[in-house]
């Protein structure tokens, strides 16, 4: 089978033959359908984000089961599902709380690995990793039954794709992070792919106000269209947070989700809430990257800033919701996808993506 | 009457006879029982928070109802009050969310005044600001209704004044604003007044391990006589995070409790957290100082930094149910108490608190 395997940093995917070991017990071996072209693969492919070499990137993904291997109860052949790319032992004290992003049960397996500590994927003999050990951008994968989870068979596959990320970690943050209430007003920074989502998780939470703030106004026009009521150019606009108050009815908004992450972001974040209001750092930044914030200012008005990991998702409840949503047209994915790709054509989607191209592009698989 | 009056910042309180008006519609005077001696005053005395001069200090304190204006409904004479130090107007989109510290109907009123714009307190014919509209360090005071609440008589009054202060900002930043859940590992930082029952609301919480952190040994042995389990000196001990973290299992604490919050308290708090929890400010610093985290662990490991103002209690709740504690020994405030003293002695209790006294001083009166 062809994977994309990316075999130093900064060097271009190559799109390779390799051979896959059958799935041992507890694992499954999945037919690829759909895998987006999302930023977090770039952080692996650039070197922000340290990885194993050589590895086959690719996280947000669907596909069909195309073989259990021993002990395998939850999936079955002919099964579609979406990946989660976080590791789910069902009992650790994150898992046992419901808090599955903060999973550290596996946390003594090498990263890129199966949970054996071996790999499935060879290439001229040679062992290679996958991201976050499922890699999707391969013709077939095999990993560990509990990072697949089974939806309904008339979901297409790259909208079912795009659940697996950025649908999930954008309106998880509002609705299973923030569980914001109904008529509150809100924030969004960073109008991508997981903005977007949040965005629309702000309005599927009933949301009386949803202003979204991004550099870009093509991307503000795009945030409309998911459910925007107020956009804002910080880029063009002076004191944004002072505006963005003013937007919210003079006190500020109740929730801000910022879907980049970096030191004035979170600042606007922070200085555009009302007393009382929460700040929901989603997006990843670089590790070395510091935000601040005035504790006087915290305590009397009783502010709140958190992160949330993967829109803090319960991936087997929440995934088949979220595609519930979607046939039941209360969820745009639609309108995320830019375009498709063939898997020979992978480094094209990447170029695109940082040139800034605003919704997501997805490889597609025969 | 006679009340400590502070004419200019950085000098010592005088003690002088003032004239005090009747209380008008919605408004109480109050015999004052006991006022305790707080940093709070002292932030006013020497000028960190400007406030309009001259000015009444004490916030912290009980008293019995001698009088009612016209319309008073909720306390009548001879009832025994602890005072609130927040206005509540019950209307405003805070007082109707049940977050009552952060109410803002009477925003538009001078600070120091009562609600309608004057003062009730003269000395030789200047109006005397009170601090917060209470201003307790005086033998009688007229405040509005919405300031006292009403509690059991069987309350010993210097235990009833501190109530209303550092015990419910303390145990309510805990029990409160967290809501911590029984069995969770907590840290405080700062073993004064307001350490010391967040230790304590720890305990009423079934908290598994509470860990102590302090600058001071004696500060520490006190916390724990209020249910410590650990305590670490941040002083001699370097990389107190790493310690704090063994101290509670090797993740880190699930709740952090900062009664000082300034800038390197506020990385303590952050840097103890176990993945998944929740730093708490609740000591107020200096306006000017900035705390920082990163943005890329606050995401990766979901964990959340808030502040809480008076412990986020609702007085006319939760007054009545610390007192309760108290009167059924599962409060420790006697251990609070280091000295009573009178009026005529305040600027002796403030100088006893500034040079380190452990706990805290109280002003009785007759």
């Amino acid at each position: 089978m062809k994977a994309a395997v990316l075999f130093k940093p900064n060097e271009p995917l190559q799109v390779v033959e390799c051979e896959l070991d059958p799935p041992k017990a507890g694992e499954v071996r999945v037919k690829m359908k759909a895998s987006g072209v999302c930023q977090s693969d770039w952080h692996v492919m650039n070197g922000d984000w340290p990885s194993p070499m050589p590895i086959v990137p690719g996280h947000e993904a669907a596909g069909e089961i195309a073989e259990c291997g021993p002990g395998v109860t939850t999936v079955k052949p002919g099964d579609h599902v979406i990946f989660s790319f976080r590791p789910h032992c069902g009992r650790c004290r994150y898992c046992s709380q419901g808090r599955t992003v903060l999973c550290i049960g596996r946390a003594n397996v090498p990263p890129g690995a199966l949970y054996d500590g071996t790999f499935r994927i060879k290439h001229k003999g040679q062992d290679i990793n996958q991201m976050a050990r499922i890699g999707t951008f391969a013709e077939e994968v095999v990993v560990p039954e509990e990072m697949v989870v089974p939806i309904r068979k008339d979901m297409p596959w790259p909208q079912a794709a795009l659940v697996g990320c950025c649908v999930a970690t954008g309106v998880g943050a509002v609705t299973r992070h923030a569980k914001i209430e109904a008529g509150s007003t809100v924030l969004v920074i960073g109008c991508g792919g997981v903005g977007l989502n949040a965005v629309q998780g702000a309005m599927l939470s009933g949301a009386s106000k949803i202003i979204a703030a991004d550099i870009l106004d093509n991307k503000l026009e795009m945030a409309k269209t998911f459910g925007a009521t107020h956009t804002i150019n910080t880029k063009t606009n002076e004191d944004a947070a002072k505006k963005i108050k003013e937007m919210a009815g003079g006190l500020g908004v109740d929730y801000s989700f910022d879907a980049v992450s970096n030191d004035r972001t979170q600042a606007l974040a922070f200085d555009s809430l009302a007393p009382g209001g929460h700040a929901v750092a989603v997006g990843i930044s670089a590790a070395n990257i510091r935000a601040s914030y005035s504790p006087f200012m915290m305590v009397f008005t009783e502010k709140k800033v958190s992160g949330t990991f993967y829109g803090s998702v319960r991936p087997d409840l929440d995934f088949p919701v979220l595609v519930d949503h979607y046939m039941n047209k209360r969820l745009n994915i639609d309108g995320l996808i830019s375009r498709t790709y063939k898997l020979a054509d992978i480094n094209e989607g990447f170029k695109r993506m940082m040139a800034g191209e605003v919704a997501r592009g997805v490889v597609v698989f025969d």
